[in-house]
């Protein structure tokens, strides 16, 4: 099997992206390994496959993998390429798609410049919802970690995210605290940390420390969840421009019950097609 | 420009493969440093270009750039690929081939199964021309470090090496005395050090702290050091299969002013199209 693929980035989250539209594809979770490594593969942080849909409402189906073979659910920077990407392959040239994903439909919408814009979902605030031990819900609670108690906001967007304000994001001590708090009892299923600093009502720097991975350069429901503290909290408006440590995200939110939208790059970089043999 | 090139490996050394024998290719070190990104671009360990020779006695010219848009002389690993990439490529059907390197010239024949043999030269064993410095030429000398004397070997192969033969390479102390060694005065331009396992008189394993990187799965010219040195001191034969962390390399030797052969695999993994834009 020769297989052809494209090569995309976004914020230097990188992607291996197949068209399992013009051909059925199915891969092992060892095939997927070595097209994912780095030296022996093309290497990727995750593969991303468009399929047909099977949904009444969407256009495409669209499946993501791990480097490590795991089918995983979401990830907002993979489906901005691959709204590019179904465009670049000629498979649509709708300016909206609605994606069918494994936790439920994602809109996307292609912008000038290369960059898309996406529906991440609503955030979920409800604490037993997120999860987080917390007896009421509020825009702000304090979490006590040795002996020091930092006021962080709880947001999930589809994972669990804690968001602190500082003063300084280069300052801030993400892999020292990030850590800690991941791991608080109050997070049962453990949770992301952000670290914001608000610089003025439309703009902030964020720093996240994933959850079992440690920091990233661009974590984009971190910057979703980041926007929405910051909105409920009072210190930006609805529409912020979040600078992380790969790049920028627009997002905006127009308040409780509503999705957020992420706008933000997708590059191609590379079309290949794999050596006989490789997968 | 839409850039056309090959993806290849040999022992996990990673490659980006330019053909300028039908086009014309100059790259900047900033567009090096771009296609060599395992995020923004490619990624690879080294870039190769294959030109026409300008030398009369070469098949093909061959150049090489680091991942930091530096050019270095030559690569064991690489000219591998090159010689396989020809082939693929439809440049030559000759087995055996001879490329003008910043170095000099090199020798390759291809084998079966994917392997290529490459001529790497004579050894240099005169201390001065190493360079390390001694009294007398000999097959080992003794090194004292923090109060303790290693029996080693000084070999050249166009880079200068130490080998210490060890009981066991899995517990060698490649990280705490390779850089020890690697900075010893007696080798005034440092030194890569390779730790050489004998297991029996056609088979070693070998680990290699390489000068400036620290450990390497695949030091091909290490490879041809440690057996230089295993021959001259009647440890193995004159063919020795070397183990290595990134797989197998076979080693012949026929002894003094006699060029050192290196056989081992070249894997092309797939075949690409940079975007416009990319380089």
């Amino acid at each position: 099997m020769s297989l052809s693929f494209t090569k995309m980035q976004g914020l230097g989250n990188d992607f291996v992206v197949l068209d399992g539209v013009n051909a059925s594809i199915h891969l092992t979770p060892e095939q997927i390994r070595t097209i994912a490594d780095r030296r022996l593969g093309v290497g990727c942080d995750q593969l991303l496959l468009v399929e047909p849909a099977t949904h009444a409402d969407a256009d495409f189906r669209y499946r993501i993998w791990n480097a490590d073979g795991g089918e995983v659910e979401h990830c907002g920077n993979g489906v901005r390429c691959v709204a590019r990407f179904i465009v670049e392959r000629g498979l649509s040239d709708a300016t909206q798609l609605t994606f069918q994903t494994q936790r439920g439909l994602t809109r996307t919408e292609r912008l000038a410049d290369g960059l898309v814009r996406v529906d991440m979902g609503a955030p979920v605030l409800k604490p037993a919802d997120i999860p987080f031990l917390a007896d009421a819900q509020a825009n702000q609670y304090p979490l006590t970690v040795d002996n020091t108690t930092w006021q962080i906001a709880a947001v999930s967007m589809g994972n669990p995210h804690a968001v602190l304000r500082v003063d300084n994001v280069d300052q801030a001590p993400v892999s020292t605290l990030g850590p800690l708090i991941e791991h608080h009892p109050c997070f049962p299923e453990r949770v992301n940390v952000g670290f914001m600093q608000i610089i003025d009502p439309k703009r902030i720097r964020l720093r996240v420390f994933e959850r079992a991975v440690g920091e990233t350069p661009a974590c984009g429901t971190g910057a979703c969840a980041a926007v929405v503290a910051s909105i409920l909290n009072g210190w930006t408006e609805a529409q912020v421009e979040v600078s992380v440590p790969g790049g920028q995200l627009m997002i905006d939110w127009q308040g409780l019950n509503t999705p957020v939208w992420m706008t933000g790059p997708a590059v191609s970089v590379f079309e290949g097609r794999l050596a006989a043999g490789m997968a």
